[in-house]
């Protein structure tokens, strides 16, 4: 039986692609270090629902041999990366370290973070700042309304980017192939009434806010939901991430994001992208 | 030149800890995956001083051949843990999900960040939970004062444990060997006039903080800066962590932490140990 094996490149863009089909595809790499992979599958292992691992149950996860499980636990554990207690294992909070390194290594996120602060005080909305990885966005700055009803994400959270105002303007910034297979990569669920999950209407809208430099997302996601979204650049122009502001539907219009919040988001872009 | 290398089980306390040194300790280690702690350790180069690497820096850094370091950054690269910018390396947003795996496995964090929520809002002070990692405390849940002046902490930042609530109140769960290896790991820097730098007197500190239940740090690591943490445990009495309330302390006596506070911090703790 012959398969057609996805690109690997296309793989990657799954985020929950697993160490298991990258291993699979049909390209030899003689500089792919196995054990390095499956040592981090091991780690991503673990979640809500899988607290803990036995060797047994972790060699089941990953498909690998209970001898390279057990190897891959003992070493993690002497690094400090997991915790044992009998014959379960843990994730140890030095694990917490290696996904801080990103939100460090990235000064514009520090950045953003401040200025962010300072624009949720002046509006009294929430604001944050997320980047595109794949098919989805990652929360990497939060700042809470102080008002009751508030937008609650935070730092490391995952929501669709078709279906965010974070997600689709970064979308517009990439090449149409590109867009194209992610958006062919999931099934776009409707969240409510007014989700699109047409993929042609998806494809749209995203050259559309590109075009005119900002997204906004009225209710598609969750009812009462309005969000605005402008990219962050680098000086070179690269894309970095995206910042918006949410707002409650029932009290902020969707032109009063346009013509007071607009303005007020694109000048912290353009504070965040001085500073790089 | 004879060296007396260190115990490995102490060399794990030292958060910093490069695998170089774990490496090098004469402890011969069949078990032990090389090209895994390799791996992990160049995710851990990165930071805001050390935001890109070429393979050369790369190798440089943690002491590996440019082979070596080219095959690791190509793996992370193809596992997209990292990205490519001509010869320069970065981190991508995908290390965040290998932190976001312990905070989504400890069930008990996303309960302290709730009930944490409440209690900040009913009292309007910031509220904190933080985990034990060596010599240091890693933040794990923040809920910010409403008030102007509230301390800023953010999950996965790291403190000294000996000069904080939260560290000292966990540091007592420790037996007497461990804690003493611990306290002369770290040189004890003065934060304010109060920090207690002497190590019979933190040892002391920790034992009455331990009988007591709880820890009050009063300005010992910043002026104008009063905190009160309590354990949190587990159902069969393991320590998980610790939470706690900070204060202005030209606002808020030492006294009103105890008395006012302080049974309002134990209920979220008995609250948090009863979902677990």
């Amino acid at each position: 039986m012959s398969v057609q094996l996805p690109d690997i490149r296309v793989l990657k863009y799954y985020s929950k692609c697993s160490i298991i089909e990258l291993m699979a595809s049909s390209l030899p790499d003689k500089e792919f270090l196995g054990t390095l992979a499956k040592g981090l599958s091991v780690i991503t292992v673990f979640d809500e629902k899988t607290p803990v691992l036995t060797v047994t149950a972790a060699a089941a996860a990953i498909g690998v041999s209970r001898a390279t499980a057990r190897r891959i636990l003992h070493t993690l554990h002497q690094l400090g990366y997991v915790e044992q207690n009998g014959r379960s294992f843990s994730l140890a909070p030095k694990a917490l370290d290696l996904g801080y390194r990103y939100l460090s290594s990235q000064s514009w996120i520090e950045r953003a973070g401040m200025l962010l602060k300072v624009l949720s005080e002046e509006i009294g909305e929430s604001a944050s700042a997320a980047v595109l990885q794949g098919t989805e966005i990652v929360y990497v700055a939060h700042v809470p309304s102080r008002r009751l009803l508030s937008v609650d994400e935070t730092i490391g959270t995952h929501l669709p980017a078709f279906h965010t105002a974070l997600g689709r303007v970064q979308l517009g910034y990439l090449k149409g192939a590109d867009l194209w297979a992610r958006l062919k990569s999931v099934r776009h669920s409707s969240y409510t009434s007014s989700t699109i999950i047409n993929m042609q209407g998806l494809y749209d809208r995203i050259q559309s806010d590109r075009d005119q430099g900002f997204a906004i997302i009225d209710e598609e996601l969750e009812k009462g939901l309005r969000s605005l979204a402008v990219p962050v650049l680098g000086r070179d122009d690269n894309l970095l991430g995206a910042i918006s502001i949410s707002v409650n539907a029932t009290r902020t219009t969707r032109d009063y994001l346009r013509t007071v919040y607009l303005p007020k988001l694109r000048a912290v872009a353009v504070n965040i992208t001085d500073g790089t």
